[in-house]
């Protein structure tokens, strides 16, 4: 079965006159698959004098003529992954290297099915400088253009399993955080709280990617060797997958009580985070939901201070849907947008609160909202 | 202080006419700049419709024209790390596409350099092709060569602070994979003992890569949902990184008692692992050592199933010096191989075990030589 939507796909290639899509990137191989990806080279494509590289085809006017390419030794992992929907399942050797190698097979393969001077349209933001300098030189009367547009709207919106995946990395980031608080003490270093974050995602099942902290006052957002301290406000901006699809998660805490200041800074992210959610919705432009954000957060005492983003997120961070004034998107039923409310004042910290949410059939629902309140701790 | 062997990066250039190198992969961009990668990036470049993409460019005349360019957001990071070696610090904007924005000003600052028509190495396995594109556009008396052998020749041989965390991240790999085997119970599955390495790994403070796992008989090496059970021959390939830097360790444990041939065939390959290491030394030919090693291999009743494969290790895996038959590489002291010796026996399974050693100034030493032995537990 094809674990996409078919029609989104062919729409996405139909608008840009697209004849086949060549995809190459760990994401879009894993998409265009249905989750398959070489597990050996999950973390870490580089390998000898070159990197892995797999490509997955998806002709647009039939897309039952995809193919993938791998290699030998990947066998097993496809077998223990069960079928994959491709039925045309080939491999390139690795010397003398694999990105040229996956190339010259991708070549041969369009070309046999009549698309080698078609419109192909490769991830040129991802694909190797030697790969492509290949299909160039293999397939002289082919138009390149970037699959990286096309792939994101049909990813834009998430299947029920996706969904699933999306709320439990979300909710492991938020365990994550509220335990890395939870066990914290005046004496932890910034970069030991971004290492418990690392630890407890993954003692959670969820794979670490990034935990961006910030202790108040100052907004400073990396991990150094500042403590933690007592009645100072600390944020912990953490991401991690599930996967592969990506949580983004932002929560606030203290050892003891923060200044007051900071704690009604972050009730105004609260309320801004609320009114913002109530305006979510199918039909929704995003260039409206940027502008009802952006006056949110410049409203109020702190509005001097404040900062609005959001952002689609899934396979990939700030994907489709774009939240931004010159967004043409309208937002569906199963899009997600993590909505970020900040407000930076020098001299309380860097107050945040994030999370996503997912369209539904009349407004939005939260993805993991847990732990979202200020987390006041002992510290002993 | 430039971090790298300054005569190893100027002979290494000189040797392929290479005026000067222009690296954007994530490892030799840390390597270059002594360990400094943009951290919210370092797990995934990914985001928006493109991929993060920062650059280490270094004229291999005059070394200290290094530049770096990166993004503004990271200015935290950079700080954080402290003082590059590199003085002349850029950023790239990152729309509408950060690879292209990274181009254009490595191009304009190589062209105020007086480099813009010479020969630029950049890392064509890797370099994606758009950011090539402009290059090649701003550039066009300039010749384009691959920087992947060249840089990887400099990183062949390891500065003390590199060993240190090769022997770090080898230990934590043997550990995780020891106490996997010493929790493991006939019910779990290679999925849960998989699992149960990256835990293991991520709780030891290393970054998990890959666990491949065979429990014999048959030679698959998929975590699947097969179980351990009793008396069966569990092989865990794993890798992880510290600081970048990455472990390869093999080892074989059983609950209860093995097969004798199975143990038999394990002290074959601690035979012939010391047998090798005995012969691993500065001045020898890796082409010597691979026909050492595959003979080892060969000899003796289980020869037939046997295999033999050594590499170099570091930021990269499989990388140089490359032990083959047709290798040039002469071993230098501070090289690192890892060493496989493996017998596949489809009616006994994958007997392997693998450690890295480096080159000393007379033979080698082990690096993080633990657990070597075969684990038997008791699984309850």
């Amino acid at each position: 079965m094809i674990p996409f939507d078919r029609e989104r796909f062919e729409r996405a290639a139909r608008k840009r006159g697209i004849d086949v899509v060549l995809a190459t990137s760990r994401h879009n191989v894993a998409y265009l698959t249905g989750g398959y990806y070489n597990m050996f080279f999950a973390r870490d494509q580089r390998f000898g004098a070159g990197q892995y590289l797999s490509a997955v085809a998806v002709p647009a006017a039939r897309i039952e003529g995809a193919f993938y390419i791998g290699r030998d030794s990947e066998r097993d992992f496809l077998a223990a992954f069960g079928p994959l929907w491709i039925t045309d399942v080939q491999s390139a050797p690795r010397r003398p290297n694999m990105t040229v190698e996956v190339a010259a097979k991708a070549a041969e393969l369009l070309r046999a099915r009549g698309l080698g001077a078609g419109t192909i349209a490769v991830e040129l933001p991802f694909l190797p400088a030697d790969a492509f300098a290949v299909l160039r030189g293999e397939l002289p009367g082919a138009t390149f253009v970037d699959a990286t547009p096309a792939l994101a709207d049909v990813r834009a919106v998430k299947a029920p399993g996706e969904l699933e995946r999306l709320e439990l990395a979300h909710r492991r980031v938020a365990d994550a955080i509220h335990a890395t608080f939870a066990a914290g003490r005046p004496d932890d270093t910034l970069r030991d709280l971004a290492a418990a974050v690392e630890r407890g995602v993954e003692e959670r099942g969820a794979e670490y990617l990034y935990a961006l902290t910030n202790v108040g006052p100052g907004l400073t957002r990396a991990a150094t060797a500042e403590r933690w301290g007592r009645g100072r406000p600390l944020h912990i901006d953490a991401g991690a997958e599930v996967d592969g699809y990506r949580a983004d998660v932002a929560r606030m805490g203290s050892i003891g009580a923060a200044p007051a200041r900071a704690l009604e800074m972050f009730e105004a992210c609260v309320r801004a985070q609320a009114g913002i959610r109530g305006r979510v919705g199918p039909g929704v432009a995003c260039r409206d939901l940027s502008r009802i954000g952006t006056d949110a957060m410049a409203a109020g005492p702190f509005g001097r201070f404040g900062k609005f983003q959001a952002h689609g997120i899934g396979l990939v961070s700030h994907e489709v849907p774009a939240v931004t004034p010159e967004s043409d998107t309208v937002l569906e039923p199963g899009m997600v947008v993590s909505v970020e409310t900040d407000y930076l004042d020098p001299e309380i910290g860097h107050i945040k609160l994030e999370d996503s949410v997912v369209v539904s059939g009349a407004g939005c629902e939260g993805l993991g909202d847990v732990h979202r309140g200020w987390s006041t701790v002992a510290g002993a």
